[in-house]
């Protein structure tokens, strides 16, 4: 990775939020794992700018996150779609964690839009920590340790 | 909340990266998850420029994140330092999710920078969906169900 990244670019975080950049990224996100694929369909669930969608679009699929196919209903030419990739999937629970804390700490009287569940059932699911057991961990049980790798620009 | 939100402000995602609105605020999290506190600190540690850094402390404050405080250096002047509250350390699976996903989709060839572990541990954590009983739950066993206040700007 040549280009400078705000923040340091041996940052994990740094690197995610280089790529996802803006909320619009994040609620194009929102849509895809709600099933949306077409260009249309996006713009027209967000109000969003076709110039700033197509940009975030394309920023999504050089990160892999997106893929993009070319579909062709009968009588029309050919169009993009966009596919969550296996990569892209797995943002699933920076998606939830982020719907968690806005529905605790920023709720709205209306309730919340979306409820996280297991399939096929009505139970709700939390975003948590969980160590090798897949057990969840407390929040004050976890600690983030820095390596030898750790970003500082002043030394870099 | 009078103010229009990106995305329609019913949505808990929208209403939480509107607040978080671009990487530094995620770098600023980060830092303050490492136990920086200090304006000079922040700034040091992440190359920002003074203006921006104020105009993101001070939303995280506005947004309940960041408590502001005041305090005084013998011989110095008063100045103000920043604290994660409740709910800002409630962001700690947003930044784990972030990193555990960089570290996973696109790594650095210098390995990750932070490690998530339980506390007095060595033992690594994921950030992951978790059932009622705190057991972890597998990402092709989650949906996100969408309930009457899910946001269509079109209709609203």
């Amino acid at each position: 990775m040549s280009r400078r990244i705000r923040g340091g670019e041996t940052c994990a975080i740094a690197r995610t939020v280089d790529v996802l950049r803006d909320p619009w990224s994040f609620l194009v996100l929102r849509e895809a794992f709600g099933g949306v694929t077409r260009f249309a369909d996006f713009r027209d669930a967000l109000s969003i700018a076709s110039d700033v969608l197509a940009d975030r679009l394309a920023a999504l699929v050089a990160a892999g996150i997106l893929r993009r196919e070319t579909y062709q209903d009968e009588g029309s030419r050919p169009r993009a779609d966009y596919h969550l990739t296996a990569a892209g999937f797995d943002l699933l629970p920076v998606i939830g964690a982020l719907q968690q804390w806005g529905d605790r700490h920023l709720p709205d009287h209306r309730g919340p839009t979306v409820v996280r569940r297991r399939v096929g059932s009505d139970e709700p699911l939390d975003v948590a920590f969980v160590d090798h057991h897949g057990h969840r961990v407390d929040l004050d049980e976890v600690t983030f340790e820095r390596t030898a790798a750790y970003p500082n620009p002043r030394r870099a």
